[in-house]
């Protein structure tokens, strides 16, 4: 198929490419480089070093690969480049990466709040509004988040696959069923995005039969797939500052470097893993499986397991003999949570998920420990706080 | 109470801010003048002749009025000086009318598409954002639409003021009862902004504790208010063009110039109604009658009845002798929908309905044919169109 991969130079967007053209697709990678740009702000690099986009194209072509193009596009701002690409290319889909995926990032300051709802709803509406223009046919595969469901609220139920079927009482006392868009519960202006985002989709498909999957995807840890495995030039990159660095991915690094692992909060929290192996796998399989002409939003829940945050840092702890610091949350969130997910749709395609076992923990911590001395130990803490309140927590404690 | 009313000088806004000042209250218009611009690229005016802003609050003043500030801000675009102005005045409360509120105009193309999401999930959040770090408390209070709840998917039942009562069975039989959003179900882009607003104010009212009241308003209808009938030169917009024409003004205006009634589809469109002197004394209620610090947001229905289009336009024709004209409908929506809804909050607050009364209707017409002359007709018909397939349509005949 014909794919173009929008934010496909970041994080999981860079070795879900790989994987696509890997499995003979042909690819377009679309991104602004804002990843990179937001990292020397911050003053911060991935632990991997990463080579530029053109290096990266090449060196896949070099070893064989099918090759890549690219196509440096700002979605939320270059309209009218996005649907002149459209047209060109005519894709039978659109893997949809291209949005500022960090909740401390997006809670930093009014300036990052403001950048991320303007940015993800520009950019998801300019992609919708371009198909609707082209008249294309075409599936638009978008990463989304478990943290549209919220945290804290479920009390031991079951998280669907994105329809919440419900009963609605009559004042006869008979009960309306109806089948509705899961509530909404985000827990921080990234997240909060993805809830917008799943509404656009909702009246375009609505309105126009876009055909869209929608991938609730939980944290993803690790940091290289087989494909990216195969050169250096290919390395994915590994983020472990507080604002960018994922939990798992983290603890990894924190383990590695004998830094002390930072629990936020009382460690109660649970939250959803997935493997970056299983999440380029699993935009595979969305990408394969495309809705049919009329049919709803297809919703997946991306993950493949939940863990508490505190037995997750224990379980690393007794791996690697690592310390514990137990920190102030800059989270506004529950203290502790219960997560029982519904992931069937990807298992029934046929995903066998990769399981949180020791060996590929270690294999992070080698990865981590190969490029420690690429690690700015101050930029490690959690500086990005929810509230006044917390970032005053914060400074005291950092 | 000191008051900001952002979005001051349209429609809803102008005799809202007038009244607000009427009542004693000490308000402050900011407005980027946008709805003057659009019906300038639009090439087509009020009916009715408006001043410009400086000369409405100074005949506002001249007659005795509360005198009222002006402060030219875009909200979606100006955050500093958003900021600095929240800092400057301390205002009690934001009356936020501040958003593109056509539906025909934000389906019009793909650049009015974009500009009504980019300007109102911008503005919106924009004012949220800047309420946070400003510090202040300040209520806010939206203007929101009967639109986000949809219509025809209610098979009878009465829509609540916000929030669903559901019950969500469990496995193991019992049903666990949640009181939620109610699910969003826009019919167009600009309606979409506003289902987008909720989420916006769900998330900063449960991060930040800001105290926001969100009205559902049904469709207005009429020009004036007592108050901006106490000078020709506080006269009110009146919007007879096929994009921010209602469709209740858009009758009468088409009675008092014997052009045939425009009813699109079959006319068995139900939609909730309200007469501007009901909706900004509903504004005034709801600003005199805030949430308590941690409560949720505050969603009220603000309309009055509810009435099928098609016995609208047949009312209309019975008291004025029109004929009616059934064209092809630009929407996407169903062909005939029941639309009951629940209105108590405004009711128990004080509000005594101003119904559909003959009298009103005739004022209207009166209105209306006072300024006959200023009307181009070239510009009633309704030229945008929901789709591709319904633009072919209206081409064919509009």
């Amino acid at each position: 198929m014909k794919v173009l991969v929008l934010g496909g130079d970041g994080f999981c967007g860079w070795p879900c490419a790989v994987n696509l053209a890997d499995q003979g697709h042909d690819v377009l990678i679309v991104d602004n480089l804002s990843r990179r740009k937001i990292d020397i702000d911050l003053e911060v690099e991935s632990l991997t070093p990463i080579t530029n986009i053109k290096t990266r194209l090449q060196a896949w072509e070099e070893i064989g690969g099918n090759p890549m193009q690219f196509e440096h596009i700002d979605i939320a701002r270059e309209y009218d480049r996005l649907v002149a690409l459209l047209q060109k290319e005519k894709p039978n889909a659109v893997i949809h990466f291209a949005e500022q995926r960090a909740a401390p990032y997006s809670m930093k300051t009014s300036a990052t709040k403001r950048y991320t709802v303007d940015n993800n709803v520009n950019g998801t509406h300019n992609l919708l509004a371009a198909i609707v223009e082209s008249g294309l046919d075409i599936h638009v595969v978008h990463l989304g988040t478990m943290g549209v469901y919220g945290y804290g609220s479920h009390r031991g139920a079951t998280i669907p696959e994105g329809y919440l079927k419900v009963e609605v009482p009559q004042p006869d006392g008979s009960r309306f069923k109806e089948e509705i868009l899961h509530p909404a519960n985000p827990g921080s202006v990234y997240h909060m995005t993805k809830t917008l985002d799943q509404l656009l989709f909702l009246y375009y498909n609505k309105n126009d039969q876009i055909r869209i999957t929608d991938l609730h995807q939980g944290i993803v840890w690790g940091t290289n797939t087989n494909a990216t495995n195969r050169d250096l030039r290919l390395t994915n990159r590994f983020d472990y500052d507080g604002d960018y660095g994922t939990v798992l991915n983290r603890f990894l690094m924190q383990a590695a470097i004998g830094y002390p692992l930072s629990v936020h909060g009382t460690g109660g929290q649970t939250r959803a893993f997935i493997h970056i192996q299983d999440s380029v796998r699993c935009v595979q399989l969305a990408l394969e499986n495309p809705p049919k002409q009329g049919e709803r939003v297809k919703i997946f829940n991306q993950m493949t397991e939940s863990h508490q945050i505190g037995e997750l840092a224990k379980k690393i702890a007794g791996l690697t003999g690592a310390k514990l610091n137990y920190l102030p949350n800059p989270r506004n969130e529950a203290i502790e949570n219960d997560l029982i997910v519904d992931n069937r749709c990807f298992i029934e395609l046929g995903l066998k998920p990769t399981t949180l076992d020791d060996g590929l923990l270690t294999e992070v911590v080698e990865v981590a420990r190969r490029w420690a001395d690429r690690c700015d130990q101050s930029r490690i803490p959690c500086m990005s706080a929810w509230t006044s309140t917390q970032a005053q927590a914060i400074k005291q404690n950092p």
